[in-house]
């Protein structure tokens, strides 16, 4: 069975992984017949913001511990992750991937991807391996790979798709119910919430990227 | 288009609302053609759990807006659920329930339900709608409508069962992937992580469920 490392950044779309983008991901993953680990940085969140409110809150809480709510605990350490013992890198979005995982959020297109989250990536593609990404997460990808001309889709929006264009990578404005599909260098992205989505065209397009995963890998 | 009132109790299934139960539920309920609208409790959160260490944690957390990182902030106080503006109730699982909704996980079969959602419960039954409830959820319907003798499942846990019993409904043994249908009461339930379950098996008996309510509501 073909083993996907998924990385969580919290638990909240605001300051974490997008909840829905998570949920579903690992569902689509199973029901397609591949298997899953999670893992998250074991790393304090930017920032902690009231989901009610939209508001900073005071408090620090951890990226690893808080994404354990979305695994049910069943989560490593992202410094564990080790890209041999896996066929796929899958990374759902919210501001986490944008915040935690990098400093795409506050710096645009000055991101710098956290140390791990770019090694990881950079070791999946080099060993030909498929890496995913939703949401705004394409954006690390984009970072990461940028030298290789990676083609992603965060949907339509100009000024984060000129910012991956910027890192030497392409953009294609897709639907929230698309995917697109880089076949050289193998990655695979969906939009979903960076839309203002409803949750069943959030899920149709990650249904459709890893449907299309299972087909592939 | 047919409405349903889902009601959260926090995020993350040792101290709220089972992450992935909840998110499933939203998502088959659009996709079975129904919309919804979500609600949680303005009230405290009974304590926080680490969820990877499973230990208690110092600090407080607000269980309206704890739930809004599910709903991504469409969320409303359960004061202001109205029975009369929808087809039926909804009620996901996880420890919140079990914590915040009721004392069932501190008091057994002394439980006392959460006035607000004891009467939410009792008002939707009495208008003759839809009640659905997953996981350890049942226990507070059964609880809230005891005397009207319903019929339940969380799964096959023989002390919960007995409890279930005491209030005077009856308990049903079902697998995770099965749901029980009370006909005459229109109590839909399905034990979902009552079980030790995989994702796919949990999604499973909430679709059949989610289904089965598009069909006869």
């Amino acid at each position: 069975m073909k083993k996907i490392a998924v990385i969580l950044s919290g638990c909240g779309y605001l300051d974490g992984s997008e909840i829905h983008e998570a949920t579903l991901s690992l569902y689509f993953i199973e029901k397609y017949g591949m298997e899953y680990d999670v893992y998250a940085p074991d790393i304090d969140q930017y920032h902690v913001i009231n989901h009610l409110t939209r508001e900073v809150e005071n408090g620090k809480r951890n990226v690893l511990v808080e994404s354990a709510r979305i695994a049910r605990g069943k989560i490593k350490n992202l410094d564990l992750l080790n890209a041999e013992n896996y066929d796929a890198l899958f990374l759902p979005g919210g501001n986490g991937a944008a915040k935690n995982l990098s400093d795409y959020a506050f710096k645009g297109a000055e991101v710098k991807v956290l140390k791990k989250a770019e090694s990881v990536i950079k070791e999946f593609s080099d060993e030909g391996k498929y890496i995913c990404a939703i949401c705004i997460a394409p954006v690390i990808v984009a970072k990461s790979l940028g030298n290789k001309k990676v083609q992603v889709t965060i949907g339509d929006d100009k000024e984060t798709a000129a910012d991956i264009e910027s890192f030497g990578a392409r953009h294609i404005n897709k639907a929230v119910t698309e995917f697109n599909f880089d076949e050289a260098n193998k990655v695979l992205t969906t939009p979903a919430y960076m839309y203002n989505a409803k949750i069943t065209e959030a899920a149709e397009g990650i249904e459709k990227l890893v449907k299309k995963l299972s087909e592939i890998i």
